[in-house]
């Protein structure tokens, strides 16, 4: 196979999945937060699957109430990404930490360490923090976003300086020379930002990719620009090809701007799924999750009301709404999921399957069979719209096998997805070029 | 038996030893301090002889020239205790970290993570750091030593208080009720000090001994203080006996000053050893690395020299010191480890055989048999001048195997050292009480 092919990177999320009410199903285990037994289990399954890495999504505060649902994020990011990266030999572990939230000596002091310990397999997700929660876990409040950039541009230079403050070639523990290190390619940075300072040096040598690959989310200019200037991959929640696809080129027009290569930037697209034998299987899995919280439910049913501009006082939300209804209903303009959400009434299924099909999640999500989800893929690849893949199971229990076992062949057998991975590290892999140190900008 | 029996922690160092120029014998790995495999298998070796924990030293800054010498502490303490946290069951993992340069929400977050994994076997050594290094890397100087520990106590304040804001029964992943966590129990804690201020909730349940304990090591009367109200265990570092009893019982008392037991506070004191089959083989050893470096062995002979009030210029170092010369000398009253040097000298070991005793090393060393150190550790622990040991052996790579495999069988067949691991926590196995949250002091 010559042609081009996906990178996918599985989301973990706080070790049950994208939806945060799918603990309770049988197949869930109820205290999988908690338990890195079956974290690593999960990372160890991906890493079978050839999966590129896993993503580890992360805010430092608790967003969201959890009397009836999962926390959105792990206990600790850098711990879950330590236990993986001692059970695994292949996948690289991304994780998100902070800009504005971390103290520059202690981020690039785990990161590099943990670069190191997995053999080059480690990306930082660098992104800025927009949560108001988080702001009062540090003693301070949300500043604005031109200095949050202002700062992650900073964050980003100091780590990197760090980084490259202990020389490529310093690491010489000879014993017959009794040479530990050398010294003269060692040196302090002496970073003076206006949001960070740090001396170093940091006495951490190289991993085999150099340093972990930066990563980016968050889709203003501002972030295209961060993302332009630093990023191997950025990590991208588009609900349409056209979408994706403007932000996709905006993002290598950013890296082109930036004195570097446009492939040099790879975009994962958020995506999740349900995986069954049949369609209606995987519908009748979502709906049950649905009606674990009737009050949601019905909260949900009148958002989707809105979004194609309809009342649903009084029918029957398990039956398909009738034609003529249909015909009035017109996508609302500012939410970018409208379109689909019609779509899928418009092919006949009630509102409660409606969103059983998950259109209004934070992602495009296929619910069906591997076959779906893997026509899905392909479809958004091979438009243009995507370097990968950002994958979300609705639960990890039995998603992250059906996706490797059922999904990763198919799209083997069709040239799209490699079949071993590329080479040793998290740069080899991703096909982006080693660093170490601050890249010289032209 | 029924006798009470000393605790024993292992300090890994770098992964060499504690003395910094071992690296260069033989025995050693000389890129131990990147290979984390090694460090698991010592600690799976520490865990086969029962030792209580790995202790981990700690300073955010490069603290020494690498130029001959291996560092003075790990790549990143808290990755090496994931490491060996998910690679063992029974040891305990102390780690360094600074009250000063850390954030606490960060903070509390890693440990009370390692710990729920750990299933309760972590511990915080909570130091106000000293090195103006350390300060440069966080873009800051050295704040007085006042305001380090006004910082410290409200550190520890932040960091326990954050750990209780999860309420030890908030956590039911009840799948048939549907509650995943007890809102109600679950609560931010708004601190509010001088130097720090967090809200949280930290969205994390106990561990199996509820949190980690605290340990504390300098031996100012502020830091004594410090220990009094908050420690499990302190980190000692006197040279003789009659220094280690009055610091332990300065201790206690501060102990039962805050309102706990004298025995809630176990003070471990800092032990080195060179273990051979016979005390030449020892002394052979520790000589052959202080001519590693022919110039240090040259500044250590003259600060000995100082030490004992004599000159040694123009002598054969190698040689004993004649008598006459000997009736001369006088132990320096400015340092503690004066008196053993003369006492070595006095035996007749020449100044470079009294240097590789170790007498000037920055804690007590016994050079000699397994049965040399099992006599010193008897002694020291039955005078009552200590709880436990933190042993440092000059080379991990053969050290801990000696100490684990011939220390210890003496220690347990004195009955003064565990057959088997009192519990299966931390808290359990040092014989310290159960902690959640905010101590309330009365
Ligand atoms: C797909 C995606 C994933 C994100 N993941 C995280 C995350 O894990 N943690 C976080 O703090 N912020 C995350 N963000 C938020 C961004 O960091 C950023 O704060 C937000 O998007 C606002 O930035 P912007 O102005 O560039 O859009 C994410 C954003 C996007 C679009
Ligand atoms: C035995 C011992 C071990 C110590 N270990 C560390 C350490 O690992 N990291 C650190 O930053 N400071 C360490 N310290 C320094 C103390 O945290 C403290 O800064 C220093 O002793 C000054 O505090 P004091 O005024 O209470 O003596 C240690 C001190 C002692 C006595």
């Amino acid at each position: 196979m010559t042609g081009k092919q996906m990178k996918i990177v599985l989301q973990m999320v706080s070790g049950y999945g994208g939806e945060f009410k799918t603990w309770r199903l049988p197949e869930a285990k109820a205290d999988a937060y908690t338990d890195m037994d079956f974290y690593v289990e999960m990372a160890q399954l991906a890493e079978k699957g050839k999966l590129h890495a896993l993503f580890m999504a992360d805010t430092p505060a608790l967003v969201n109430d959890l009397t009836n649902e999962t926390p959105m994020h792990s206990m600790d990011p850098l711990i879950a990404m330590t236990s993986v990266a001692r059970a695994t030999k292949h996948i690289g572990l991304v994780g998100t930490f902070s800009t504005t939230f971390n103290e520059s000596y202690n981020l690039a002091r785990h990161l590099k360490t943990l670069d190191v310990i997995s053999h080059g397999r480690v990306g930082w997700n660098a992104v800025t923090t927009s949560t108001p929660a988080t702001a009062a876990n540090f003693g301070t409040h949300l500043k604005s976003s031109r200095e949050r950039y202002g700062r992650a541009h900073e964050m980003i230079e100091a780590v990197q300086g760090l980084w490259g403050s202990w020389g490529e070639a310093a690491y010489l523990h000879e014993k017959e020379a009794g040479q530990f290190a050398d010294m003269s390619k060692i040196k302090p940075i002496h970073y003076k930002g206006n949001y960070i300072q740090t001396a170093g040096p940091l006495p951490i040598p190289p991993s085999e990719q150099g340093q972990p690959p930066i990563f980016q989310a968050g889709p203003s200019s501002e972030g295209i620009r961060l993302a332009g200037r630093f990023a191997s991959g950025v990590y991208a929640n588009p609900f349409t090809i056209e979408e994706a696809r403007d932000y996709r080129n905006a993002l290598r027009e950013s890296a082109v701007a930036h004195g570097r290569s446009a492939d040099d930037i790879k975009v994962f697209t958020g995506f999740m799924f349900t995986i069954a034998d049949s369609k209606e299987k995987a519908l009748a899995r979502r709906r049950a999750v649905l009606e674990f919280d009737k009050e949601e439910l019905d909260q949900r049913l009148s958002y989707l009301a809105a979004m194609v501009g309809l009342n649903f006082q009084g029918i029957d939300p398990y039956q398909p709404l009738p034609k003529n209804w249909l015909k009035l209903a017109q996508p609302n303009p500012y939410d970018p999921r409208s379109p689909r959400a019609l779509e899928v009434l418009k092919e006949g299924y009630s509102p409660v399957d409606t969103l059983a099909h998950g259109v209004i999640n934070y992602h495009p999500v296929v619910i069906g069979t591997a076959g779906d989800v893997a026509n899905f893929l392909q479809e958004w690849f091979e438009a243009g719209a995507t370097d990968g893949f950002s994958i979300v199971p609705d639960l990890a229990h039995d998603g992250v096998s059906a996706f490797v076992e059922q999904v990763v062949p198919i799209l083997q057998e069709r040239g799209i997805f490699h079949e071993e991975y590329e080479g040793a590290t998290l740069r080899e892999n991703l096909g982006v070029p080693y660093q170490y140190g601050i890249r010289n900008e032209d």
